[in-house]
């Protein structure tokens, strides 16, 4: 059963401590759909510009990911880059060439719009709503947004939400939405506007789900070498959605709670991997046996 | 088996967005040793002035903590005044007074000499190795430390951690020490300097065991208010080799190891509840019932 991911395919620019990549395949999008692609078949909704490089498409192509939706127009794909602290816990945006993802107005294909799983990443929300009701009957629906979306356009986010079963979104985000520091209350505030499930990342510490019937923690993965963080959060998301769907879950579903908890982890899980190497290099190589591993790595540093 | 226990007792004044509360009993030998009193006889070494109030010295003895260790000298308890920022995760220091433990030399009474369990808690590392000095064959010596002895007094700490068998810091003083931001490769340069048992406190995000053979991570209970978080890392330190002690455990020891994480968990525990209400008070009426339900807690909101 396929996962629907909507959001930006987009070349970065990137800056860490361990080096400089001028371009690279990046955006929400090819993160989610990538790290998704490890556990099901991912689809994407995004739109890119004539410059978009074949060995771009054909990485994803290789995936297995579903391209009917990646809308191919004149101009240049979205840019963005940035440059991480020597710590690698903040970034400065450089610039950010939105270019033809400035008029994308997502058009699912026919055979997108029956799926059962879908993934609306970190975009306006009024395309996040028309997505949504482009769909016949989904079985989820999740999100991601940000700080600008936020404080900009807070009423149509506040839409958009009702119909979410799920949220994603980092520790900042779910305060500034919620307008509680405290991430309890924090996460209550938000059960009231829609998603009855809560995915809080918390980068380097790791995450916290929250449901109404309780909590789960994971701490984050301790890596020898963080090389670039850049779509941790996302691939994080990919994972996280990528195993309930390879579950058929029902998130809704109070049996599906153990479940739920295992793919907080696989989330955890593809965040880690990512920043192993620079942009989505990791995933080029990565393989199933390894995903399963550090999942096990994971039980082992945290059981008790 | 009793617990020796080296630090300050102080006089606190603490401003938190919770309230102001002008004077009450502090220092982290109070702390430590009241935290592990949940789980083992303590038995404090420390100085305090003649405005040492007799419902302090009450409610020490009150945990059955043995206080023979515990030196009356003429002049004015150790003060220290903070302010907590907005959010507790920073705080200011208005105040420091020395006062009577800027002349500190502390002598261990005859029976704490052969006690099992030592905890050198933040002092002079020259003071540090002198009372590891005066115990006669402990079983397991552990202890703390603060950025200002590892800028200011090197040397001596680096003599006195030879002779640890583990070191509670927290993960900026465990950078500083060691030279290196990523916590792996800290925690490998410190198990060159002695101690071959690490526990690295994150405040909020909870807590990282070390050994040479692997690690373990516990993240932060999520508390629904954080009153006051002064003592929160001593309270954890006092739970830790507090269930340590009480378990007459070996930390050499690997068999030991699945013992070694429920002590990070009870030390995580009194931390938490610590944070519950201003200075020691949730100390005052905590039951070993309600610390056993929150060890629980613990499992149930990481356990997958």
């Amino acid at each position: 059963m396929s996962l629907v991911v909507v959001g930006s395919v987009a070349y970065d620019g990137v800056e860490t401590p361990h080096g400089k990549v001028e371009r690279m395949l990046g955006g929400a999008c090819t993160y989610v759909a990538l790290a998704a692609s490890f556990f099901t078949e991912a689809a994407v909704v995004a739109v890119v510009g004539d410059d978009f490089a074949q060995e771009d498409t054909d990485l994803l192509a290789s995936r297995g990911i579903d391209l009917a939706g990646l809308e191919r127009v004149p101009g240049q794909t979205f840019f963005w880059s940035g440059v991480y602290s020597p710590d690698m816990n903040d970034r400065t945006t450089l610039r950010t060439d939105l270019n033809v993802f400035a008029g994308f107005n997502p058009k699912l294909p026919e055979h997108y719009r029956t799926q059962p799983y879908l993934l609306l990443g970190n975009i306006q929300p009024s395309l996040q709503r028309s997505v949504r009701t482009q769909m016949i009957a989904p079985r989820l629906v999740g999100g991601d947004t940000m700080n600008y979306w936020i404080r900009e356009t807070r009423d149509d986010l506040l839409e958009a939400l009702k119909t979410w079963d799920f949220l994603l979104v980092n520790d900042a985000e779910a305060r500034q939405l919620s307008g509680q520091h405290n991430l309890r209350r924090a996460a209550q505030a938000i059960f009231e506007m829609g998603p009855q499930t809560i995915v809080i990342k918390r980068g380097e510490y790791g995450a916290v789900l929250f449901r109404p019937e309780g909590h789960f923690i994971v701490p984050g993965y301790l890596l020898d070498d963080v090389f670039d963080p850049t779509g941790a959060g996302d691939s994080f998301a990919g994972g996280f959605f990528g195993y309930v769907a390879s579950r058929g879950l029902d998130i809704k579903d109070q049996t599906a709670l153990p479940e739920i908890r295992r793919a907080v982890i696989y989330g955890s899980v593809m965040g880690s991997f990512c920043c192993e190497q620079f942009g989505v290099d990791r995933f080029r190589t990565l393989t199933r046996a390894e995903i399963d591993a550090r999942f096990n790595e994971f039980k082992e540093f945290t059981c008790f």
